[in-house]
């Protein structure tokens, strides 16, 4: 083992969701590298719609907290130990954690689809930790370089901005393909710049709050209210972000001939799927369930400056104020997404 | 032209819906081939679920009966007649009528998608008349050489074959897959022969209707009462071919992970898409508009024997029978399809 | 007929091809527009290869000049007259030429290959008449709405850059994909900035001559002398645009695991395919011949700015010199396209 | 550890090559399970030309025999002990042994593409030892359970038969195919009962031995020698399995437009890749190395008769013979494959 820091005498700080609505800030052990592992010391996370799920609900469907858990997966540091079988050289680079590590091994993850191994581990997936922490030791293949040039709280954006990724590789997104994207949030506002580094002709979002149609605007996005119907509407593909039932149904409406439509958004149990759209224009409706494969070319997309994180990243919070970020979309509308620094 | 009867002294008799519930057998002039067309002397037409819901309700959607229509569009019969720019020994030949002709030159048609075409022109779809009449005039690309050894009777089925075809192709169906039809009507019996001939592992249908299970079973497909669960169910693809909103449900939780779904069947105007197994899974679903570029294959599969007819087609109706073919489905509940035979 | 001008007074210079080596400036009757057609007043026309292929050796393989040609394939210009079937609005509007127009109904139409039609007629291909002309009448749905902003020099170019547009959806190029591209010359210049805009990640250029090369670098492009071996090679898409034989070699050697190849670039006969390469890294390999449905989206990046047209057209001629157009590229090693604006 | 036999008082009888021609029968360790692992009775191995050609010239590629080496990889046998993490019931089940086992965490491992991974360990793939043995340790994930109803001589054929299985699915071979396969060998055979399978309309096979294409003839498929000319010729698919550049360069040319070919076979370092024929017909050309998740799937086709292994494996030998087994081919014309039956 190589270490950067000395972990033994170090601290290892962090944001515990007890039960739901109550985080506490604990000691814990400090995690060693195992094999093909590298240590990270944490520098940022961003606070994402289901960590605040866990904190208000305590579950999201089966997964269900039932012992105290470290909350928080967007997260990127700075490799301080590495493990058997892992390049010593790592120690000292900023990497973005990929939050999911699979098996490896199941007939999913050999057909390269990782993210639908049903042996996952994921942070902040109870029973799993999460990253609101000092150090977190992870798989060193999902701890990706972030390269030159971003900061900590840049290269946690990897995660979302992945989710985006994946969903553009989805619906194939590019040269001359117009995109409506449905919900103007943290998720939409990546998703719609990295629709535009695919290649995009027009990008335009719909949301309920002007504050947030505002932020895509100044982004350089077309922007229309959700409730407001269009005109002139034929677009290829529809990247649902909102989570809302007439979201889905009014971009369905709104998409053309041979469209495509990728559910990106939660909240809904049940979407309306209208058939004389469906079969009338073929549609392809898809879902996805996080990412695979897409961390490298989120990191890059920020490095280029392809997709821009300040104007989503409105609110910062120190790893003792891991409460208050998982309160602010509540408390204030005109916010995005918080972010804790450590 | 060429002509292998004389049209000039030929008679048309053609069943004409009138109105909703009035199908009246009229005499009509006789079709002269134009450019690029042959007139074909029909064989047999096959009575499909849109026929009879012309039949009885007067319009599909925001087609409209407004004027009286020639009804029937799974036809197949023999060249009698051949115009301009077309090979006139063709004369004799037995073709499978494809029903719908495009305009060809716009955006849809360029991109090969022709069944999407604004302009398209489908037997038995308001304004346009259908195919049980004595003699049709069509487009002589869409007068599908039947091949050897088929009937006009089996070749008519060419069309619900290649709704079939259209599904497997939408689904990727192949070699490994095993396959849910949920609906074990024409559409669904077909499909499920066709799935096998792409190579499927397995192919299961479901219905509510044990004299349908029966003949899916004598086909020899697995089958299961669609009002029970099933267990075990990791299905690749599901071809919904009910038009059931319950049957979609099922059929999407019997999905396994990266499952494909193509929604074949009319009948709900909304189904319902769970997010959970949408997202969780990575579910695909498509929504298919009758077929494109088809019909060679759907007549192989027959020529072949892949796809055989006899167990489908229950009742023969003649010319004059037309109005009880279309009422056979309320009127019989073991049967399955009609055909009018000329 | 709607019409712009008055055809009936106006004249029709056309630069015709007599036979290898002579080109002559004709007076030709004045087009009028046939049903579904325009006719444009060409503004520009860029020499392509196959024009000065034409120039020098009288044909391209089974394409033989038998009679004399207007030679030329790369235009845009004015509609000035409409024919039937076509809005009489279109007077006045800046068109980009797709030069060949598909027979629209055979099978390779209907799938939506048209360019693969083999009753393709195709400007300046023996025995179709090329555009560089005062006037041509063309199917109007060829005929491309520049849009706003370009100058009928730029909306030439949508030609060769629809040859990039089409090899780019063909690599699927998309964001995360490192691309080579063999050969600097107008073609390859095109396609990198195709690339570019499709989201590559990074673009690399070889060539033999160091003015492309610099050309190639000041359009912000990596570039490489394509003698020299290049290291840490392995890119995820080759773009052939040079005919070299050499250089398909070393391009496929320098493509990683699942790369893809396409082979725009003509001048060999044969390509040697390393079958160590071509297996062990499972690499695809696909020709392109000219391009389908990709105007649209060549005439966008044009009107973006995505891909730039000043650094390619090195070179101006008028209709009456469009001989030294066609001499050109031997004359001056200095040049990249002529264009012979009118 | 739960095992079937006492491994303790076992005897491992091994087919060494120990240089090149010369193979001598050795007694090894018996292997013990590791962790995630099972032990197999080997009950059969098929030889490989790529046996023959380390036998012959102790190398193939930068792949070089340097220490002695059990051969053979097409193997098949009885689980006879489990290690830690693998379901003990296992024991006693028949198993088809996938030969090469990735690293699985690599780029190439987690995009799914596994047979790509450069730290593949692969059955008698210097320095990795091969399957002539009674027994072998195999990771259980890639001890494959072969199923009711095979041998485990047919079960050994999954090898070759998943090399058809991943070349039809990369040239996506289906209904309405028309498929050309040249070279009639073992590969070939089992290529062309694949294609069936997959539903290619038409499967066809070339070859210079009559003996070959009266094996091909009798499984059912037309037949021509390579040196003759064929008529008629549109394929739309051609998996070229001899390894001859004629076979290739005839094989391209006899393609249709838009056709695939996917290259398995090995013997030319170089294939002509006529330019004309490549991008006039946009053809794709795929190279292959070995398959991926292809062994379900080649099981399935063997249990279901839709691969016959009865005319392929035409002379069997014991452990004892090896060498006679590898050195048939060039002893026996009227030979297709040796097995070695434990």
């Amino acid at each position: 083992m190589n270490q950067g820091v000395d972990l033994a005498a170090a601290v290892n700080r962090c944001a515990v969701l007890r039960e739901p609505g109550v985080v506490v800030i604990e000691d814990r052990e400090v995690p060693q590298p195992g094999p093909g592992q590298v240590v990270v010391a944490i520098g940022a996370v961003g606070i994402c719609g289901s960590d605040v799920h866990y904190y208000e609900h305590g579950r999201i469907g089966d997964f269900v907290l039932r012992e105290p858990m470290v909350i928080g997966h967007e997260s990127a540091g700075t490799v301080v130990a590495t493990g058997e079988n892992v390049d010593p050289a790592r120690v000292g680079e900023l990497v973005a954690l990929e939050p999911g590590v699979p098996c490896k091994s199941c007939a999913q993850c050999l057909a390269g689809r990782y993210n639908l191994c049903p042996d996952m581990r994921f942070f902040a997936t109870p029973p799993v930790d999460g990253s609101i922490a000092t150090f977190v030791a992870v798989d060193a293949g999902f701890a990706h370089p972030a390269g030159e040039g971003l900061s900590a709280e840049q290269a946690a954006m990897a995660e979302p901005v992945a989710v985006g990724v994946w969903a553009a590789r989805k619906a194939q997104v590019s040269v001359g393909d117009s995109v409506l994207i449905t919900g103007a949030g943290p998720v939409g506002l990546f998703a719609a710049q990295v629709a535009r580094a695919f290649g995009a002709s027009s990008v335009t979002l719909t949301d309920l709050s002007d504050y947030r149609l505002e932020v895509a605007a100044e982004l350089g996005f077309a922007t229309r209210r959700a409730d407001e119907s269009g005109s002139g509407q034929n677009f290829d593909v529809l990247l649902e972000c909102s989570g809302a039932a007439p979201a889905f149904r009014s971009g369905m409406r709104a998409l053309g001939p041979n469209g495509r439509a990728v559910v990106i958004g939660m909240g809904s149990d049940e979407l309306p799927l209208e058939v004389a759209a469906l079969q009338g224009k073929e549609l392809t409706v898809q879902g996805v369930f996080r990412y695979r494969n897409c961390y490298a070319a989120a990191l890059e997309l920020l490095r280029s400056g392809a997709v821009q994180t300040a104007p989503v990243l409105t609110h910062r919070f120190g790893l003792e104020e891991t409460e208050a970020a998982l309160t602010l979309a509540r408390r204030e509308p005109a916010s995005l997404k918080a972010v804790v620094v450590l």
